[in-house]
């Protein structure tokens, strides 16, 4: 077995100034683990791990600030290769233009991707490019892919999970082949999908699950729909969830936020800021939960739920973009190929929309008599809309913040 | 006023590859913004900023590894004060060789230590030296340190809250004196500690709160103790709270996980492990709560329950440290000097102990029937000291075996 060579320098500030031990954060030891593929070391290299994570990037530039930026990815990687040393899952970069044939053949599209090779299977990672969310997303991926729901505490457990899709199946036990199916497909969608199972009569009766059968439960709904025509084979299940994918109602994760950010509707997204450990937040978020049970059944409309607490660094950004108060609750229409915005008006945090009013803006929105473009022309000093404003200290000239945000972005499209 | 220069670079993977906008992390813009503090510019800086956020460090060491740390820690810091720069919180770094008197006169003593200056008040930061987990703190610290709740969804929000220590107290309004001494005691505690308050008497009687009383909620405790001799002026306050302060039972969280860490109780911690998002996990919660409830009244228990979710780079770690899978709950004894352990014995996690096998163990660690001591001299390797050198792998031997039982942990308990 592999000698573990974790932790050798340990975290600066701690060795040095703190007499507990038991927390030690790991920090890079400088040893190299993330390694190059080639055609030539490509067969050994998957030979050696369970799971590979490859990060797909274009060629290193001269350019000193992406040089940087390069490195601090670099960095990134060769700390979660270090972290996850003893869990026998490797790393490697593929550069683009040096190995375009391999890329090629693995099916890699996106430069700047990562992806994850685990059995025949080629998975994307498509969220926060840190440490901690890569860590837990490839941790996330080396457990059992179905979940055992045994008795009522776990049920309960399972009932608290509501702001994810979640599936549930009953099957005899492990041996079953429905049992099997269920299985092959929840490793379609490992690690962003939850699949549950049950063996347990009295949890399936609470439940109110047949034999073979599984619970398909949107987010934030009271009431699963049963995928119907049981038992299913894999293919069955897969192409289900990936026809109900898209839910009313939605938090934007860590761990897949770039994929469900490009999963809009017509350009647009309606994004609600809420902050559910706080009372205003959360008396918002029950509110968008009423109109998303009152409206499930509308294909065109998708909400996409953002806890500020969860995006700690985006704060301040999403306050100067979409130049909106994040201390309170928000709920606007951005167009996500400029990040246009606009906001509803919500004028105390005391006197939030009811579900009524809430619902007739959407309706506004999504009719089209709300939308990005209108107020375009209209100066934003002048009109009295503005109050929104409260964070924006330097509004001498918003085309100049405007340029700012777009010079990186647009380079290529 | 400043120009907010956020995002200059953008996050090189997302420049280069892709169409939408909206979602931009900060990259460090190589601007220096973390300057260093001295005698000549300490009133200039006190007097520019609302909030000043100081890292007292030691002098930097001709050390390669020590230097490299030292850099992460700046750009960490560097990448909060451009992320926040639009909300007048300034950044210093204070040598403490070079401003010994300076520092002495700040009341600072641990190298390595985060402080902020806020008002006349000085907050030490003992949590994760990370860039979100340090804004979060900061963008708390300027919120207003009381939450009004006003309505009966609100006090559902509130009543969600049931792991950490809040107050709510019931005033007759915002210009109540004693509402004031609140707010007063409540920036001693802020972020730490959550202060609600509320002025409707609905919510008042639901909460069976008399007008001036204030309830102090234990986590997971079912019923707040009412804090006695209404109505109370700040100093009462806040001397209550901090004899309450250490509860039965209480997570572990990244914005202050050190300073539990120190507050050990006669050198140990019982520690468990349990994440809420697994039925298994979730399961082993709930007992552990039915025991904190029993218990509560004992002063010499207290647990520490760490998520792993919470902590993913330190998962590792502390499976190897501790030599237990953290896949499934867990619950042990830690001596906080060496991280040496013990573990209570849970062949499988169908099987959890019941609140009653749990309250037994725990009277057996409080007696020292159960200690981190006895097991080291029938050990495994049978050389009994190095059972625990977590961070040392100069031991090929003892480090082989250690990783062979990692797989099937307790076996050798």
């Amino acid at each position: 077995m592999k000698r573990i060579y974790l932790l050798v320098v340990g975290l600066y500030l701690l060795s040095f100034s703190r007499a507990e031990e038991g927390l030690n954060f790991p920090t890079y030891d400088g040893k190299d683990r993330v390694v190059s593929l080639s055609e030539k070391n490509l067969k050994q290299v998957l030979k050696r791990y369970d799971l590979l994570c490859l990060y797909y990037h274009e060629p290193v530039s001269s350019d000193k600030v992406a040089q940087k930026q390069f490195q601090l990815k670099e960095i990134v990687l060769e700390l979660v290769a270090q972290v996850l040393e003893h869990k026998n899952i490797g790393f490697v970069m593929v550069d683009s233009r040096k190995e375009a044939k391999l890329a090629k053949r693995l099916g890699f599209s996106e430069e700047g991707s990562l992806y994850v090779l685990k059995g025949g299977r080629t998975i994307e990672f498509d969220g926060e490019f840190a440490a901690d969310v890569l860590v837990e997303f490839l941790l996330d991926l080396i457990e059992d892919p179905v979940e055992i729901v045994n008795n009522k505490l776990e049920v309960q457990a399972f009932e608290r999970i509501e702001d994810q899709i979640k599936l549930l199946g009953f099957f005899k036990n492990e041996d079953s082949e429905y049992y099997k199916a269920f299985q092959e497909a929840a490793e379609h969608f490992q690690p962003y999908i939850k699949f549950f199972a049950t063996f347990d009569k009295g949890v399936a009766k609470k439940l109110s699950l047949k034999m073979n059968e599984v619970g398909f439960y949107e987010p934030f709904m009271d009431e699963p729909s049963v995928i119907p025509n049981k038992p299913y084979t894999e293919e069955e299940l897969v192409e289900f969830v990936k026809e109900h994918q898209r839910p009313t109602l939605r938090p934007l994760r860590p761990e897949d936020m770039f994929e469900t950010w490009e999963d809009d509707l017509n350009g647009i997204h309606i994004v609600a800021f809420a902050e559910k450990s706080d009372p205003d937040g959360y008396e918002f978020l029950e509110i968008l939960k009423q109109v998303a049970r009152d409206n499930t059944d509308n294909p065109d409309l998708s909400i996409l739920w953002i806890d500020p607490d969860d995006f700690p660094l985006l704060v301040a950004y999403w306050e100067k973009t979409f130049k909106i108060d994040l201390f309170k609750p928000q709920i606007g229409v951005v167009n996500v190929t400029d990040a246009d915005s606009v906001w509803m008006e919500i004028p105390d945090d005391d006197d939030l929309p009811t579900a009524e009013e809430l619902e007739d803006w959407i309706e506004d929105v999504l009719s089209g008599k709300i939308n990005t473009e209108d107020d375009d022309n209209e100066d934003e000093d002048d009109d009295g809309d503005n109050d929104n404003d409260d964070d924006d200290d330097d509004d001498d000239n918003s085309d100049e913040d405007n340029d700012d945000s777009d010079d990186d972005d647009d380079d290529d499209e």
